[in-house]
């Protein structure tokens, strides 16, 4: 059996009880490290509170090698954890997929995700969130506009816009950084994006949320990652209100 | 000081490591009753698990009466339950500005949300996702189609919808019956929504989930409560692949 878990969002108690549980009484145990990052744990951390040794998991071990950890899930108890809700990397997806296509059986143990803790944290409403897009890092040669088209699409809309931002290895892109490439990007389409929110360490006790226009949110200190970034839309009063008494505005 | 724990999808051990041990360490725990409900759970077995009583709470208390509420939060530690993520709705955000602007410290302790758990359980991607919309039961001279709308337009921009679908006292809105409603709102504008994925009892030891046209998805059974549905638009290979095995396209 192949069980999916997520770790939620920030430390090793971020994980649910059901989730904990089979952890604990599972054969075999593998962490997802590529496609995010509990930042409250570390890995000897996650061992202890589970009883249990933990095999870190890279890129390729998933998506070109995943064989062997296949093979044993045909007759072991094998839980593959990932921070955040699993599945909402297509990594995720088609690994289950493949279990599946072996016989495995598949479980997913949900746990919370950045897409609706969001919500609580900026008080924006879940229902007026267009399409999500990703900010990846400006490389050489190639500087994406794509989220920019998303988040003008969606503020045309009324709608918010939730803004991924890159993981490369050991480098997070901060709020900063990614208000000043979205600054960069409408500047050169003479366009303006009013108000953004950011977000610093979502799960954790102490999460910072600030609210304002381009050029205060890129001059505030998030502090340590990760870090995430909203575009809203026109605010609703109350969305304001949340904004005003929890973020700044 | 007044948290808001989410509880998660299904039963009672949904709830995260960290929120268990602060409910059980508070000096008064309300469950929110009106919003959504934890469908494997009591609130004696809610009970029993968290060592505490339970107090329940339905919307006159939270949006007309919350001053006894807010008067203990001044002096004691007050967690506030709800099933998900707490702040996907309205009524949770308000009362968090009441009691910040009374000067109680407030703090969230996320869960898995069905906004996020969807994604899992149908393969269908987030990014991929528009605006999402709830459609209520029809009542007498009232049949809205906002929510063909909001399909419609999200569709147009090759987006997938998710559909919440109404609770009303003990009357939840099953699949076949969103189903039905949506296909006579589309008949009636000559439209056609191509594809439906229908959802029940996420979070759950046996979910069920089943993707086809209208037609069929109507046909199936899917068993007791809560169910939700995504209307997807135009799949993606692994997408497609994803339904074809978990959920009988």
């Amino acid at each position: 059996m192949l069980t999916f878990i997520g770790l939620g969002l920030f430390d090793k108690t971020d994980v649910s009880e059901k989730g904990l549980s089979r952890i604990r009484n599972a054969d075999r145990v593998y962490l997802e490290c590529y496609t995010s990052r509990l930042m409250g744990a570390t890995r000897e951390g996650l061992e202890q509170y589970y009883r249990r040794p933990v095999t870190p998991l890279y890129r390729s071990d998933v998506e070109q090698d995943p064989d062997a950890m296949l093979e044993e899930a045909t007759t072991k108890d094998v839980v593959f954890l990932c921070a955040g809700d699993p599945m909402v990397s297509t990594t995720h997806a088609d690994l289950r997929i493949r279990a599946a296509s072996r016989g495995i059986p598949t479980a997913i143990i949900h746990a919370a995700s950045i897409a609706s803790a969001v919500c609580g944290l900026s008080g924006l409403q879940n229902y007026r969130f267009g399409k999500s897009c990703s900010l990846p890092f400006p490389q050489k040669n190639w500087f994406p506009t794509t989220p920019l088209d998303v988040i003008l699409a969606n503020l045309s809309q009324r709608l918010h816009t939730l803004v991924y931002l890159d993981i490369q290895d050991d480098r997070y892109m901060t709020v900063p950084e990614a208000v000043a490439l979205l600054e960069e990007m409408a500047a050169a389409r003479k366009e303006k994006i009013p108000l953004y929110v950011g977000i610093a360490r979502a799960g954790s006790d102490e999460p910072v949320v600030r609210a304002g226009p381009g050029e205060l949110v890129r001059a505030c200190d998030f502090g340590p990652p990760l870090h995430i970034l909203i575009v809203p839309a026109e605010l609703h009063d109350m969305e304001r209100e949340y904004l005003e008494m929890f973020a700044g505005l």
